[in-house]
């Protein structure tokens, strides 16, 4: 492994376990900070490796391998949450500094940790029971109606690793494969939701802490599709709430970095938790184009203990939609024609290779009118996906 | 050299030639677009390669060199004006798409052939005439008066190359330097200005246009030190006036990227040209923060023939200040501090060391109160020069 470019006058060294989109979008603002970044990527040709002079290729699951690239930074943060424990601890025992920390981290790992700590913090939840046999199932079903939302503590996202069981025999194969792995599942009451918002902020190592405006996040067969920031129809006390509950959680878990806190709202205006990540999130896209401080940014400054920025959005609405690959893989003709359609649109590509349904890109759109900037994101993406012909 | 990264789907590799900080500021745009951006760089740790995969080093006045530089890019920009007209001559010859064209370029190589097109375009300048002798000079000054302002027709920026002769003594050591070089010297009425403004504008090579709100630009000795967006006090008529002027040029000399006219404002409310610049320039810097559209991208739009980005401004008002290098050459914690300070500041470092005098970055900070911000904008950028220290 070679020396990271360091730039005079003593700015830092950001480690990014992880080469996605994440750390990919961390690159401009690392670059206008000054800050150099480094990335310990998959593969030579990853999202973030594309965009970072100094991108090792390494397995973040190798203590050897992540202690050496750590040794060429300042602070390690991640791209995503599956960096196993001792490799962490081995880094902590090296003296490096580690944010988001083991601790917090492992609230994203493991949801049944999640849950735990919730509770326990007087944060509102979803009624939820650890599983380990049908028996737990039965009961907790008897006690709040089928059906039931069955999730594998750990290494679910986008819609995977959820089941809404409608009865026991939906379980059983779930059961057995948990038992195998020596975990439970985790068993959660299905919320009547009216909408899914998120909470994004930051918190530093000092425990300063920005949040940004709660937005409204719209999911298509578990993932996320759209963004609207802020909120719509989101009373101020009900935006209060729901930012406090954010602020609690991060204060609560220790957390460092950027974090999402995504909620259900019920129909009486109150809400539950959802589920945590404790890094830069999709539903924080939009504040690159939509708000001063956006959230690559803002977790740079966050892991580096600089004081944060300001998370006020510049402009009254905000739409981000995600881009999903579809049957066109030639994109770049797809997206010179949207620019030509809409000069007003944020178009961000995350160079990946197309497959079907996975993130490629997303798009940003601001102003007033907010039904307009809805199908104009929605165009957008659906046109890049090739939903779309014109 | 190696081969740059080619991110799949069709996306583009722009190569930059020369990798200060114009060049460096492209890299957040280009990874948003999923454009690869290559650099042709002066060392291994200029401005631009601290912050790109594919930063060869190579000189780009040698002609094998910026040819295989090329080899590996879709069309080839510059990061300044110093590429000498045979090398891009050559690239031409190889089929190489070049932006800005040779022809535009030469407009800002050279400020005669740039006041002679203006001035066949039926552009407003000041008076001005080629001298070769004392005598052409002293014809000069009996029109127009004393002081008359000289300018090397070649090389200046930053006030470097001009000079302002209050008689003919001051001038003599200049004509023998030019007559040396086989050059003439430039000579320009000095007009009575109230204030200077610039346009800025890009134009792509399928003559689409657009321009920025017209902004003010503050100079101290000679170095441009504040922008403010738009012009405060600026009517409409006027504002169109100048960009009617910007959009002539450009068209007019064919240029393609993104070009600055800068200009002085007269106390009858006209304006006349006093310099260009084919590229994107410092008094477009507030647009990176300002505006939907900031110059970098809209540079990297129009050299790849995409259609163009909204100028428009997100806010009321941007005000950039300069970052000057001073006595501090630990700049890290005295960026903390302003954050600290500011936390709607929005701080851009180009990785260069401290020399006095030299452009290390510049501040942004937007909204609706104008004194304040320009309070703020200065206050920041005189902090990290060390000119104040609280």
């Amino acid at each position: 492994m070679s020396i990271p470019p360091r730039a005079p006058g003593g700015f830092p060294v950001v480690g990014i376990i992880g080469g996605g989109q994440l750390a990919r979008m961390c690159a401009g603002p690392a670059a206008e900070l000054g800050v150099t970044l480094a990335v310990l990527a998959e593969a030579p040709d990853v999202s973030a490796a594309l965009v970072t002079p100094f991108a090792p290729v390494g397995d973040h699951t190798d203590v050897a391998t992540v202690r050496e690239f750590a040794s060429h930074c300042d602070v390690i943060t991640f791209d995503h949450e599956h960096v196993p424990a001792e490799v962490i601890d081995a880094l902590l025992a090296d003296g490096v500094a580690v944010h988001p920390g083991p601790a917090a981290l492992l609230h994203a790992q493991d949801k049944l940790v999640m849950r735990a700590a919730l509770t326990e913090a007087g944060v509102p939840c979803p009624r939820w029971a650890a599983a380990s046999s049908e028996q737990d199932v039965i009961a907790f079903a008897d006690e709040l109606g089928w059906p039931v939302v069955v999730k594998t503590p750990r290494g679910g996202y986008d819609g995977k690793g959820v089941l809404l069981a409608e009865r026991i025999d939906d379980v059983r194969e779930w059961l057995a494969a948990a038992a195998e792995r020596g975990e439970q599942l985790l068993l959660e009451q299905r919320v009547p939701f009216v909408r899914e918002l998120s909470v994004l902020l930051a918190r530093s190592p000092s425990g300063q802490a920005a949040a940004w405006p709660v937005v409204e996040t719209v999911q298509t067969d578990g993932v996320c599709t759209e963004v609207i920031a802020p909120a719509p129809g989101l009373d101020a006390q009900a935006a209060s709430a729901a930012t406090v509950i954010g602020l609690d959680i991060a204060a609560a878990l220790e957390v460092t970095g950027v974090m999402a806190v995504e909620l259900f709202e019920l129909e009486d205006g109150s809400v539950v938790v959802n589920e945590l990540a404790m890094r830069p999130h999709n539903s924080g896209h939009w504040s690159m184009d939509g708000a001063v401080t956006g959230q690559f940014e803002q977790h740079l400054r966050a892991v580096l203990d600089l004081p944060l920025g300001s998370p006020r959005a510049r402009e009254p609405w905000t739409v981000m939609g995600n881009v999903l690959g579809g049957e066109p893989t030639d994109l770049y003709p797809t997206y010179r024609h949207l620019m030509a359609r809409d000069p007003e649109l944020k178009v961000h590509m995350y160079g990946k290779s197309v497959r079907p349904g996975r993130k490629i890109g997303h798009v940003n759109v601001s102003g007033s009118d907010l039904d307009d900037l809805r199908e104009r994101a929605r165009h957008a993406a659906d046109y890049i996906q090739g939903v779309i012909t014109e």
